[in-house]
């Protein structure tokens, strides 16, 4: 069953890896059949290397296993949460990649310094509230999803332009079109993660970068007149 | 003798080099077999690509060696005195690794910032005081064991929950249920330091991750009601 | 037709990912046949690894697509402007290589620290303005071009000296005798733009290197009397 | 003509890329046979990958070229320099390997933090004066090697336990008993100039490692009673 997605979601979970993103087993990528309504993910604590697509978990959007001989992701109802609230993502990756992660942990947004960000998340990737005790103690990974919906919701962000998030304390999570689509955009996240690093350590003071240059790198590869690509 | 011990250890020791951790010989691996009461460890300064199982230096609990032609890690009694003092201990990593051993060198614990950091270490890896002349003098590498366990005992560490220290002006130590889980857990003492480093540059003043949450991830993982992995 | 110089750019695009200087599709890099008057250029949006020599886009100086089936990069009018206005070069490299651009993003211009440097640019790397809003809106990437060769025009640089540029908010070009040689100069400038970092850190207020020692490292490698290389 | 010595440098040559030390041809590896007085060193410019033991370049102890057609490394003098002040040693390497370098032009000594230093270098690795004017009209390279002698007479340093020099405005030479010796504490020294920039990034104020750990460490790999290595 779902053949082809399973395959795409092994190699993606397997591109975690090669990229450098993550050692060891720490992430894990989705992808989803909208018409079916399933959503296959990483089986937990297995490596990357042993990885094949028949060990990919299927899962419904009541979050009940459809498929699959192994234990989903620990995150898998985090995934869940995000695909119920937003009908056109169809791929999530989750990361603890070094310089997102840094951004968590230190609970600051990542600031859109020049046009690699702008070319993948439209303005400031947010970042979204810890949990608070009762939250994390009844359900941890489902009420990690929707705090982060409610976050976008609140600031009137859309998943679509802003595909990303950095959960305080914790680590970012990217979305896009399918799950390949989703792991470039963690790649993306963690080079404009380690290069704002590094342009606060240049200036603390430095400056966002100008709307209209923002605008621009956004709309010429995302827009309805694109033109970057094929 | 302990055939598939040596083999453990061999691959666990190569994994150093090929994950990153170290360079050149800078550091070794070890496992124990509980019922022999007999661990292999690295020989001194062989290549991890030369390394080959016959070359595993066996050593019993008393410190002699049993079987090796080769000299053992000059370490092996830092190994030693940790088995000597847990029992439920089945393998120690030595490495130099660049971010864990630069917290050694600034003489600072690894503080918690995170989940990453949640997953393998219940709080904020501690920093063993260095040795003194006269320590040093009669024997450096034992009386580095005995500090660390001395350490443990005096502060109320567990070292089935904190499986790593940081040795003042050295570098780390890990341990875990086998030879190849040390190695995972300086995989992991490796990713932690190198983001800590970034976090306190983003804040000098950032808070360590809240309890609950610290107790949440590292209870999913590691504790009796564990969901991580299969 | 131009086979020679299509496979020449397509193993110096290639060259960006083996090299480390960029991830996804964040570069590209072109070269010139100055006695035809064509030059090719990456198709915009393939990956690397992809690419094949027939892919290569050959557009004429007037900015008319001479042979190719694909779109070329979306940076082709920057390319345009600088062969336009330099006919001295090549070859142009476009990357978001992380420590170089995190200057561009700082808006600073790359102080010349040492020899490394020195071998490659002729002193410190100049940081081109930003583009206003008009000119982002009427022609981005060809205006990009024509801000580059103005600052160079008015600073007194030689982009025979000067093989590199910063753009403000963005990320570098690097140009060259051809396009293997422009690559080997951003190649260059990341390792420069990241010792500097590490400079600055370690003493904000170090001084640049002496002129002495500049002119002679440059001299050694450039000047007519040249004696380094074969 | 000394077969084995050209390869043995040959290969180190080429380790100097795949150890990740330099990029392009930031680099160059010597090595001498002392019964001969006669070294090898790499050509200038020669990319390491097409490097040959057939193409290293023979001289003699006057400086003259025995054997070889191409033109050898821009830095042979300084080679020369110190294989004629120094009869101990037998093999020189001379990198731009990122952190090292960072020092060298920051005209920081490199302190000595921790074990990973003392166990190759005995004390804070110098840095030498840069050359005045007149000494590099003269002669760069020959006075550069005169210079790193000169600064090791005055300050009473000796080259066999502190094989590392870091050249102000420039980048580390260091040296050993043989080629691949002096490769290998070139990585050794970047791993610890990289240990000490984020060591003091954690702690400006943090102290060197205390005298009676250095000579330890320092003696049990290199002392007469050494039990390091086999």
């Amino acid at each position: 069953m779902l053949d082809e997605l399973r395959q795409e979601i092994c190699k993606a979970n397997q591109d975690l890896e090669t990229s450098g993103l993550v050692k060891l087993t720490f992430g894990n990528v989705s992808g989803i059949d909208r018409n079916k309504g399933i959503f296959g993910i990483k089986p937990s604590g297995v490596s990357y290397a042993d990885l094949t697509p028949g060990q990919i978990v299927l899962i419904d959007l009541e979050g009940e296993i459809v498929e699959g001989d192994l234990r989903p992701s620990s995150d898998t109802k985090t995934h869940l949460r995000l695909y119920q609230a937003w009908d056109s993502i169809g791929g999530i990756t989750h990361t603890h990649s070094v310089h997102a992660t840094t951004f968590a942990q230190a609970g600051r947004p990542l600031p859109c310094f020049g046009t690699t960000h702008a070319d993948h998340f439209y303005g400031e990737v947010p970042i979204c509230r810890a949990l608070d005790p009762e939250e994390v103690a009844k359900d941890y990974e489902g009420n990690t999803g929707l705090a982060i919906v409610q976050h976008f919701e609140q600031n009137g962000l859309d998943p679509n332009t802003m595909p990303a998030v950095l959960q305080r304390h914790h680590a970012p999570f990217t979305w896009g079109k399918n799950a390949m689509d989703s792991v470039k955009n963690s790649i993306a996240l963690e080079v404009c993660a380690e290069m704002a690093i590094g342009t606060l350590q240049l200036d603390p003071q430095v400056s966002h970068i100008p709307s209209f240059i923002l605008e621009k790198h956004h709309q010429r590869k995302h827009g309805t007149d694109a033109y970057y690509g094929q």
